[in-house]
C-alpha cells in the first residue's frame, strides 16, 4: 500500500511552467494560463489539495473539448460607480474572477465599496484567492460562487443546489489575515474524496442517501453524488432545524440567489446542466480606509484575535485558530520546501504531461 | 399551571401607543419612541417573541437609569459616495439603525451600493427589520450586530464573543421576500428562555458548561450565561470541527471584527463591559436595478424558490420553507387578530404600565 499521507515536493516554478504549458497547448492565452496556474499553486501551498493542480486536468480537458471557451470575450455589460456586471463568455473561471475582483477593488478605491457579478463562467478554484486579492490593497474582500447541485434543502431529500462557498478575507494587525472560506454544506465533496483516499471513515450526519437516511459509506456517497443518484450533502447545521440546518441552507440558497438570478447565471439544479457550467459569482471589495484609520483597526483587530486565541481551551485542545491561520502556516512551511503533492496527483500530472508532450 | 402556549391578542394600535408613552415618559423623543415601538411590534407580529415588546422594559429602564442616552446626538463622522461611519452617542439602537440603513439605501440609489457602520450604540432588536427596509426599495439589505459575550470559539471553553446575528433580505418574485436572520451560534439565548418557559428540554450539543462538557439543564445554562459563570453557547456547526463548528465560529468572529474594530465599537468580551453596551452594527444596501432588470430577477428567483420547495421531502416532512416564509405567514395571521403576547409578557407590560402610570 502506498502511504497516502506522504507528499512529493515539487518546485513552484517548475510546476507553474508545466501548468502554463499544458493550458496554452490546450488553447488558453498565455496570460490566462498564468493566472490559472498561479491560483492552482497558491491553493496547493495553502494545503487545499482538492482545488490545486489536482484540477489542472479538468481545465485542460475542458479547453480541449470546447466545454470551456479558450478565447472568450469578457465583457462589462453594465456599470455604476460601485457596481459592475460581467459576462465571462464561458471562458476559464479564474481570469474572469481576477478581472471582476480587480474592478471591484478599483471601484472601492473610488467610492468605498465595489461589487462585481460574473455570469456564464466556470469553476474559479478556491474563493479565498480572490478575497485575498482585496486584502493586499488593505480592503475586505468577499467572493462567492454557486456550484453543481449536491446539497439538500432543510426537510428536502434530494440535491437541489451546490456547496456554494463563501469566502471573506480581511487584513488584521496579526500575523495572518482573517480568511473564512467555507462551503455552506457541512463538508465539500473534495474533503470526502481526500478522506476516501486516505482510508478514513465518515461520521453519520454529513449526508443522506436517496431514502433520506444517513449516508454511511464514503465511496458509495461520492459515486452517488457524482452520478446524481439522489444522494445529497447536508447544509451546515445538519438535518432538520434542531442544530441550525436551516441556517446553513439559508446561506447556501442566498449564494444561489446572488450567483444565479442576481448575477444572471444558472441556478439550483440547472448549474452544470444542458447549457454547460454557466456558473455565477460575486466579488466585493470594501475599502478599510473609508471606515477606520489603518493603525487603529490593526491594533484593535489584533487585540481581539489575541484575546480569542488566549481563551481557556477545551480538554485535549491546545490551540484556538483564527480562520485562515492554518492555511497561512501551510504556506510558510511549503514555500521553502516546494509545493506538496500527493503521489496520486503527481502521477496524474506526469500522465497529463505525456498526453500533451510536456515535461513536469 | 398556566398554559404557556396560549397567547393574548392585543391590538397593534393600542400596544404601539402604550409603548410610545412608556418610552417618552422615560425621556425618549417622540420620534425615537415611535421607531422603537414600530420595530418591537413588527417583531412580535413575525413571531419572534424574545425580541418584541418583551424587551420594552429593558429599553424603558435603560433610558430611566441613563444607561441609554435619551437625547443622543447621532453623527455621521466620515462619509464617501458608498460609505458612512456613524456615531450613535449611546442612544437607543433602533433610531440609529434606521438612520444608518436609510443612509445606506440613499447611497445605493446613487452609486449602486451603500455601507454604513454604527458605533457606540445599543441593542437594535431583530436584524431582519433593517434588512427588510432595503427590500421595500427593491434592494438587498444586510444588517449585522455584535452582542454580549456568550459563545465559545472552536476548541475554546469559555464565552469570548456574542451570538452576533447576520440578517440578509432580498425581494423575490415569490409571495415572501427571502429573509435569513440567524444568530451565528446554534441557538440564541432567547430561544432557550422560550423553551424553559414552555417546559421543553434541550438536546445535547448546543452549549457547554464551565468544564467544557455538554450543558444539559436549560435553567442552569441560562443562569450561567447571564451571570457570566463560564457557560457558553456553541457556534453553528457545534463543538470542534467535525460538523463545521469552525465555520459558525468564523462567521461569528467576522461579525465581531466588522462591528467592533471596523465600525469602531467594543468587541469580544468588552461588549456590555465597564463602558456600557458600546455595540457596533453594519448596514448594507445593494441596488438590484444596478445588476438585473426587476422582471428578469423576479421571474428567475421565484422559479428557483418554487423548484427548491417542490423537492422531494424527507419522510415525515411535508414542506420545505424559504428563509423568512414562516415569519411572513405569522405576520399575515397576526395582522388581523392582533399582536400575540404570552401571558408572562402581557403581565409584565401591565406592571410596567402601573410603574409609569400608563394604561395598556
Amino acid at each position: 500500500m502506498p502511504n497516502h499521507n506522504e507528499k512529493i515536493r515539487v518546485s513552484a516554478d517548475r510546476l507553474h511552467r508545466f501548468s502554463v504549458n499544458c493550458l496554452t497547448s490546450a488553447g488558453a492565452s498565455q496570460s490566462d494560463a498564468e493566472i490559472v496556474s498561479e491560483t492552482l499553486i497558491v491553493t496547493d501551498l495553502r494545503g487545499v489539495e482538492s482545488h490545486g493542480v489536482a484540477r489542472l486536468r479538468r481545465y485542460v480537458e475542458g479547453l480541449a473539448t470546447g466545454k470551456i471557451k479558450a478565447n472568450p470575450k469578457i465583457k462589462v455589460i453594465a456599470e455604476s460607480p460601485a457596481t459592475a456586471v460581467i459576462d465571462a463568455d464561458n471562458g476559464l473561471g479564474q481570469p474572469a474572477a481576477v478581472s471582476a475582483m480587480d474592478i471591484a477593488i478599483a471601484k472601492a478605491r473610488n467610492v468605498g465599496v465595489g461589487f462585481a457579478t460574473v455570469r456564464h463562467t466556470n469553476h474559479f478554484g478556491i474563493a479565498a484567492y480572490y478575497a485575498l486579492r482585496a486584502v493586499k490593497q488593505n480592503m475586505l474582500g468577499i467572493a462567492i460562487s454557486n456550484a453543481s447541485p449536491q446539497v439538500a434543502p432543510t426537510f428536502g431529500a434530494e440535491p437541489m443546489y451546490g456547496t456554494n462557498p463563501i469566502a471573506v478575507a480581511l487584513p488584521t494587525g496579526g500575523k495572518a489575515p482573517f480568511v473564512l472560506d467555507m462551503a455552506t454544506s457541512i463538508v465539500p465533496r473534495g474533503k470526502l474524496e481526500r478522506m476516501k483516499r486516505t482510508g478514513q471513515t465518515m461520521p453519520n450526519g454529513w449526508a443522506i442517501n436517496p431514502d433520506g437516511e444517513d449516508a454511511t459509506e464514503i465511496g458509495e456517497l461520492i459515486t452517488g453524488l457524482k452520478q446524481r443518484k439522489g444522494y445529497a450533502l447536508l447544509p451546515l447545521g445538519g438535518k432538520g432545524e434542531t442544530f441550525g440546518g436551516h441556517k446553513g441552507y439559508g446561506l447556501g440558497l442566498l449564494v444561489d440567489l446572488l450567483c444565479g438570478p442576481f448575477a444572471g447565471a444558472a441556478w439550483g439544479r440547472h448549474v452544470y446542466g444542458s447549457k454547460g457550467a454557466d456558473l455565477g459569482q460575486c466579488f466585493v471589495a470594501i475599502n478599510l480606509d473609508s471606515f477606520r484609520a489603518k493603525k487603529e483597526f490593526e491594533e484593535e483587530s489584533s487585540q481581539l484575535i489575541d484575546e480569542i486565541c488566549a481563551a481557556r481551551k477545551l480538554e485535549k485542545s491546545d490551540r484556538i485558530y483564527i480562520p485562515g491561520e492554518k492555511e497561512q502556516e501551510e504556506v510558510e512551511q511549503s514555500s521553502s520546501s516546494g509545493v506538496p503533492l500527493t503521489l496520486e496527483v503527481y502521477n496524474d500530472l506526469l500522465a497529463l504531461g505525456l498526453e500533451h508532450q510536456m515535461i513536469l
